[in-house]
Formats: structure tokens, sequence, C-alpha cells
């Protein structure tokens, strides 16, 4: 007896759940994730998949094969997302993925359906990066763009480094690297998410297929001034740093409202951090997105302009610093078509097609797999938070698309 | 033989250095106060003047007088500073007022004055609150403005209390409150210090005479927003409170330009302080002071006004939280003016007459005992830093100035 779709929301809501904020800390190798592996193993074996866990941590239910090892190079489709959450998150982001690819497996079935493809679907592991503070561990590490010397060097904010956490957990950190051959069977991936964003709200689309994850990156501006009494420096005596950071969140602000993108500065660290205490040092970390190379950078252009003038005027001194930037990511063409025009058979208008700011697993495989993602309406645009949301129908309409997406790959 | 003014600076200058910053790191009831007690008690007693410490800690050194247990209410003419310091302070910052204080008597005994009054150094206890986080601990307790109960309860970054700290520096913690009939023996107490700004430099004058401690407080700017993904909420969904709090920093600047008043946010927390999280809360504190209560009154409102504006257009929920408020502190004209006069005697022109935004043991004393300060030009305007500054031209000013006081309060 399997468990049905809203008994498998059930059985995941109690999981790392906060009962004081309701949002969920499910993080990489602790004992809420651990509950969440079982219950992910107990789903595949429960539907009589072949359950495999591979040197990376991720979990994967095998339909028509025994694991990876009986697939042919390209012959896999696999849907899958991640369970593990950030701090006080939502309970949609990874889950929806997981629970509608377990639910769209039970509909094909249902169809009676039958697929002519190994069909696999897969949670990853340490998607959010919660923990370590790097994303997409589990995927990065199967696609080689994480280096093994460089995961162990990871350490949570208690000073526990990943391999202690992952022998603490149970799993053998020397065994952590690339999985080429694993990543060859797969002939396409297609994750399923939740919106992280209204756009699908706003056009009144249940689901949508992406088209890509924008260039994004993270930028830190360091605001150099002199620190000094707050109680007796005249104001124009002040190289007060706070003024500068100041200006630039505002100004980086209107250069994203200017250029249809994304910037924020959603954290800083201060020095000496004294109530009656003129800053010497204010640092912030910008984080800017857009939907395309030539627009972000004429954001970030925008802002460090901006960001200098005013510091010329404070006597501030002005470091920036690009602290990571991840390209373009395009979701293949062709695979992407072909889900459109799957889903458009029963649409009654095209099904839209929208680009995102996240990061996803389905953006790290992108490199070496034909990949794509369904997002499912999330009307209230917020994620990362409680407050993220999807509406049962809207789940429901995820599900049956993820199974028409599956057939229409799988069952030919 | 006494140490001379070169010679005290010289004894002063290695106790509790800092030998990266190059400032000093001199709190209460630490190893490198304990040296600067043995200092104060060795010139003291170089100089065979009578040596006392207080119930509170402070430190007295009695010429014609073996303790206040022999002066009459009002008699004694009292000088003295402190000689802590905030983290990486200056050499100046209260060792000022001390040092000079012993070079103004031993002046006044190379000039042949006799006092006709008893007369007193004073050096305070933790003034400046850097480990314990209240200012003046030493004068508030002996004026009775911080009872012995609340005293008990301070506490500083490790978790050590103040009383835990006086014992392992062998002093009796329960000895400590107010010590109303020392006080009562002073007829006038006069504090140098050098200045916190650059008034005097802007002038031209070595030696200036306060008029008062302008009134100042410390507000708390709490913003609520909601935390969501930066990458992926367009501009038009958030509710991001960092783009309220920035345009208060500048809005305080704004308004304290305007006014002639100083208003600083120095101090910032962020919740969660994620790169990639639009904040659920930015809380600020505004520092702010002006030279009289109803200019402050116009800065603050006029910053919250804006603030308020700013967080209703960004969604944003406002809380203002006034932490602290310490109101004007006039020193007694009086004795400012028998200042004035004694120095305006060798001057050319009048002594200018300023204000300050620093709080100082001469403003808590001022409730009860009439009090004066003399400050001595910093022509960096820095304090509370390495880089606050006094031309030893400038130092030797002062302690004329002071001797000139001394002389004419105490050898009538």
């Amino acid at each position: 007896m399997t468990s049905s779709f809203h008994e498998m929301w059930e059985e995941l809501r109690p999981l790392g759940r906060d009962s004081s904020s309701g949002g969920y800390r499910r993080f990489a190798w602790t004992g809420a994730d651990t509950d969440c592996r079982a219950w992910f193993r107990a789903q595949a074996e429960a539907r009589g998949l072949a359950y495999e866990l591979d040197r990376n941590g991720n979990q994967w239910a095998w339909l028509g094969a025994t694991g990876h090892q009986d697939v042919a190079p390209g012959e896999a489709v696999v849907t899958g997302s991640h369970l593990d959450s950030v701090p006080d998150g939502g309970a949609f982001d990874g889950p929806l993925g997981v629970v509608s690819s377990f639910a769209a497996l039970d509909e094909l079935r249902g169809r009676g359906a039958e697929p002519t493809r190994p069909l696999a679907i897969v949670n990853f592991g340490d998607e959010e990066g919660a923990r370590f503070g790097l994303a997409c561990v589990g995927s990065r590490l199967s696609a080689g763009a994480l280096t093994a010397e460089a995961a162990h060097r990871l350490r949570d904010g208690d000073g526990v480094t990943l391999p202690q956490a992952m022998e603490r957990a149970g799993h053998d950190p020397e065994a952590i690297g690339p999985d080429p051959e694993r990543l060859a069977t797969i002939g396409a991936f297609v994750e399923l998410h939740v919106e992280q964003g209204r756009a699908l709200d706003l056009s009144g689309d249940p689901v949508g297929i992406a088209s890509a994850i924008w260039p994004h990156g993270r930028w830190r501006f360091d605001f150099h001034g002199e620190a000094n009494h707050a109680g007796t420096t005249r104001l124009e005596d002040r190289r007060d740093p706070m003024l500068s950071y100041a200006a630039t969140v505002l100004a980086a602000r209107e250069q994203a409202r200017l250029a249809g993108a994304l910037a924020t500065f959603g954290k800083v660290s201060v020095e000496p951090n004294g109530v009656n205490a003129i800053p010497s040092l204010v640092r912030g970390w910008l984080d800017a997105r857009a939907a395309g190379q030539d627009t972000l950078d004429t954001v970030i252009t925008g802002i460090e302009r901006a960001a200098a003038e005013r510091a010329a005027r404070d006597g501030v001194d002005l470091d920036v610093v690009r602290e990571s930037f991840t390209p373009v990511v395009e979701f293949q063409h062709a695979l992407r078509d072909e889900l459109g025009a799957l889903l458009g058979k029963k649409s009654e208008r095209p099904v839209p097609v929208l680009g995102t700011g996240a990061g996803h697993d389905a953006g790290i495989l992108s490199a070496t797999v034909p990949t794509a993602m369904l997002f499912v309406r999330n009307p209230t645009g917020v994620s990362h938070s409680p407050a993220e949301a999807a509406a049962e129908d809207d789940c429901v309409a995820g599900v049956t698309a993820l199974a028409d997406v599956l057939e229409g790959l799988a069952c030919r």
C-alpha cells in the first residue's frame, strides 16, 4: 500500500519542523535530514523501486533497473528534487518535486502506461547549502563541479567539517567524488519545483516551464571610513562609511528597477558596531541577478559607480570584490520544446516559459545532461520562508503535468 | 624626586597599549587598569600627597588634608579625570586630565603658591564603561546616580560580573555605594580633558572652557519586513527593511546637518543577515545630540518622520524605542565665569566657551557639586581612536591654565 499524494505530505509535515517559526530546519546530515532520507527510502521500497544511495549521498529510486549500472548511456529518464531546507524554510521548496515525482509515478501506473526506458526518482543531498554555505553539494560533487578536496574543507557554523558530519550520519566521506558513469545514463532530467516568484500567479497559470537560470553573483562592498566619537565629531570632519553604504543600498534598488533586474543588500557587517562610534568599516554584500549578462553588467556598473561617487563625497575608501558568479544556465532548448509540446496537447494556451533567479540541482546537471524544469504556481511569491505556498489544485496540476512529461519521454 | 610632565607621559605610555593597533585597552579592573592605578598612587606618594582609595574604586591624592574626613563641607578644590580607555582608545582621553593635575600641582609649588584650601587630585574608576557597558560607574556610584544593586548586575562580554571583577582586582564589592559626605567636601571640581572635536583647532585657541554637555540619547529603530529569496522575489513584491534603514541613515545625516546637530547610525543588526535573503528585520541604533533640547527634539522628530514615510512606502513596519536619554548638563555659571576671569587675565582675547557632545564624570558630579571643565585643543578632532592628538605646547598651555585656575580657587 503506497502513500497517496496527500498522505506523503502528512508524513513529511512534522520532519524537521520548528514549532515556533512553523518553518523547516532540514539541514544536511542532521537528524531531520536522516528522517527525510528514511522517508524517501520507504517510499521507494513501498513502490517496489530499486533503492540506491550514491557515493555523494544522493538517493535514487529506479523503475526498470536495479541501479544505474543496468542502464545504457542516455537511456534513463530522471525526475526529482531535494528534501533539505534553508533555515525556517517553507514546506514546498524541494519536497514538492520529490513528492510529485512519486505521485506522478503512481499516476503513470494508474494510467496503465508502460515505460520503455528506465525511470528514476532522485533526492539530491544538501541542495540549499544551509549548513556548509555551499549550495547543491550533492549534484556538484557528482557532476565534478566541486572536488572532493574542496568539499572536505567545508565547515558548518560550529566548526564541524562536512566529512565529520557525513561520518556521524553513517556516510563514508572518503567515497565522495565525481560520478560520470551515473550521470551519463541520464537522457533527460526534469525537476519540478515550486515557483519562487509570482510570474505564474500574475499570468494565471498553474504550471510553467523554465527557460533559464539567470546569471547571478555576489559582490562584497567594503567601505573604509574612520572610527570616531559619534557624540563629538563634527559632521564636516567625519568619514562615515555608513552613509556611503546607505546610499549604495538605495542605488542598487534604483539600478535594478531601471533595468528590470534584481539587486539586494541582505547582509552587512560593521566595525566596531558601537552605538556611539562612527564606523571604521561597513561591509555590505550585494546579490544581483538579471535575465541576461548585458543587463546584469549594466546594473553592477551602475551600482559600483554610485557607490564610488558617494564614497568619494564621504571621504570613504571603497573596495569591491566579486565573491562568486554563475553565468546564465540555458536549459536545453530541445527538451524544453518537447515539454512545451507534451503539456500543450491538453492546454488551451501555450504553457508559459519563464526564467528564474534561483539556482537548482537542475542547473548544475545541465552542464552535462539534457535538463528541464517545471514550476508550480506560488500565490504568495514568497520563498525560503514559512509563507511559501502552493494551492492543492496547483500541486495536483503539477503532478499531472509531470506524469504527462514522464509518459511522453519514457513510454514511447 | 617627582616625575616631570614629560616623564609622566613616558611612564604611562606602555601601560595597556595594544602593539598592533597602537591604541589603549585600559578596561576597568583589568591588569592594565591596576597598572594605571599603581602609577597614580606612586605619583601621589612621590609628591607627599595623602592617598585614599574610596569605596567605589576612585583614587584620591590630597594636599592639605589626610583624606576627605579632614575637610569641611565645600572646602576642597578638586581636579582630575580618569585613566581607563575605550577599546583602542587614544593616549589623551582621561590621562591628559590626570597628568595635567599632577603637573599643575608641581607648577603651583614652583610658583611658591600656598593653598589655603585642601586640594585633591582624583582618578575616577571606569569612566569609559568599555568593559561593563555603562559609563562613569565610579562617579555615578559616588553621586548615587547608580545604585549598588544595579552595579552588582553589570556583566562584561565574558559574563564576569562587576563584583567578581572587583574582587579579582582586590577591591571589596560590598563596599560600593553613595558617598555623599565625600562629595559634600568638594567646593569646586575642575576636569581638564582633551577636546573631542575641532572647535579649538578651528578657532585657533589652545584651551577652552566647557559651557554644557549637550542633551543626548540613543534610539533603536526596528524595521520589520518580510524575509524572502533575493534571487527570485520581484522588486514590487518585496517588503525590504534594508531600504527603509538606508533611507533613514541618510535622513538622519540631513536632519542633523540642517539643525547643526549630530546624528549617527553606528550600529546595525540584521536578520537573517544572509547574502541571498531579503531581511526580515533590520535594527539600527541612532545616537543623536544637539546643543539644546528643542533642536534635538526637532532632529529626532524629523528622522522619525522620514523613517516612517519610507517604511510605509516599502511595506515595512517600524518601531522606534528611546533606549537612553540624558538631558542637558549646564556647568555652574558662577564657576565657569570665574574660570573665564582667571584665564582671561593672561590672555589677549576671551577664552572660548564651548559645548560638548560627550559625557564626563564632571557631568555626573555637576548634579551635586559646582563643576567646570577645561578643554585642550585636539588638532585631528579624532577621539576614541589612536589618532586622537594634542600638541606638546597645547598640553603645556593646559597645565598652565589648570595651575592658574587652582591658584585662583585654592590660594586666595
